[in-house]
């Protein structure tokens, strides 16, 4: 693993075992230099990913903060690292409903830019957290770079299993957001009532040479669920 | 203006005006350097700050490239720019239905981290998009950080007020989403009936210096609202 990703681990694991709070002050470059052994180019890296990833926030002439991934419960959909992850804290339960090869239909045409012949995988999956139903999820992977799905690992985590097995690191994400209404086949599934609000989340995955590689539409349970988005500097120009 | 803004804004513009589609490819690092007579520490960080606001991403050993800001009509939460910014191409009309300086209710006091006694601006909005009823706005300010609003202020853009007459630079922000129901003084103000479904979107926007300065709660008329999140690479550690 190279230096900087250290760093960048060592601080992660630093601001949750240490319970930071929003603001709390980091130690500066020079202290993180020479605790890492680290050139002042390698921490400046690890602070500006860290920065990225909304861990902290750099203040000019004063020092790096922490910025708080608060308010437990929420599914943060500004991190790119699966519903798992964001959830950590909960007891999350993912039941196969469908996998299969499929031809895209035209929407997954449109949103994973293939031609209309190319396999896709389709997996649909209910989702429970602390038992109780929380989300009805259909995915479409291209087989081309996801090459093979089975119930255990559908049922675990795909992203972790993407991640470690396959090597594939997702890039960034597009996510759409809006209320809609439940049919009776997904009211069913989260015990709730046809009509009912939902929010549906569409979202594109991206590797990081900027090849889709999953749409996924997740209908969620209007009252288990809270999204939490952490937004970027406004850059003046 | 430093010159690395000077690129982020050319490119920006270029971008834009170019009509340039996701996956698109920007000139190389040497052309740039060229072509804005700048160092390469220069380019590189205009495209660093490039790829952090989601126009651009970089591959290593290939490229940049652009990220489409996509789907028109889409509220791009992930830009700290204001609604007006993220909603340009169309017709947008705030109406105050209040302004007034008052103490902060509890709710205030956690969000804003404030005193019981500090003073704080009470914004009321109603926004419509195109002519049609669109979100009501309730915003808590800091007086101490903006000392004065007025109805036209409110009714043009605050945002654009902070930034171009109050020289405030918005730092990052934290955005809380989930659906909620309306009452009958909302329902009527949006043209729809109590109990129907909408969106909340709580937000609090700090300082470059991670000071909040802004609280505010919104409630989006369901059928007028999409959401548009732009997620980042995730850190494979």
């Amino acid at each position: 693993m190279p230096k900087y990703k250290e760093i960048i681990r060592e601080i992660i694991q630093t601001i949750e075992k240490k319970e930071m709070e929003q603001g709390d002050k980091l130690p500066s470059i020079e202290v993180l230099m020479e605790e890492f052994e680290a050139g002042k180019n390698t921490v400046l890296k690890a602070l500006d990913e860290l920065e990225k990833q909304a861990y902290i926030y750099q203040v000019r002439g004063s020092g790096s903060f922490v910025r708080k991934h608060r308010r437990k419960g929420y599914v943060n959909i500004t991190e790119t690292n699966g519903l798992k992850n964001s959830l950590r804290d909960f007891k999350l339960e993912s039941k196969m409903l469908d996998l299969k090869v499929i031809k895209p239909t035209p929407e997954v045409i449109a949103n994973l830019n293939v031609e209309a012949d190319e396999d896709i995988y389709y997996v649909k999956r209910l989702r429970s957290i602390e038992g109780r139903k929380f989300s009805i999820e259909e995915s479409y992977y291209r087989k081309k770079i996801v090459p093979y799905l089975n119930q255990e690992i559908v049922e675990d985590s795909i992203f972790s299993y993407l991640i470690h097995d396959l090597k594939i690191n997702p890039g960034f994400t597009d996510h759409f957001l809006r209320v809609s209404t439940l049919n009776k086949e997904s009211a069913d599934l989260l015990n709730l009532n046809p009509g009912d609000p939902t929010v549906l989340l569409e979202s594109i995955f991206f590797l990081k040479n900027g090849e889709p590689f999953d749409y996924s539409k997740v209908i969620y349970h209007h009252e288990e669920t809270q999204f939490f988005v952490q937004g970027f500097s406004y850059i003046d120009l």
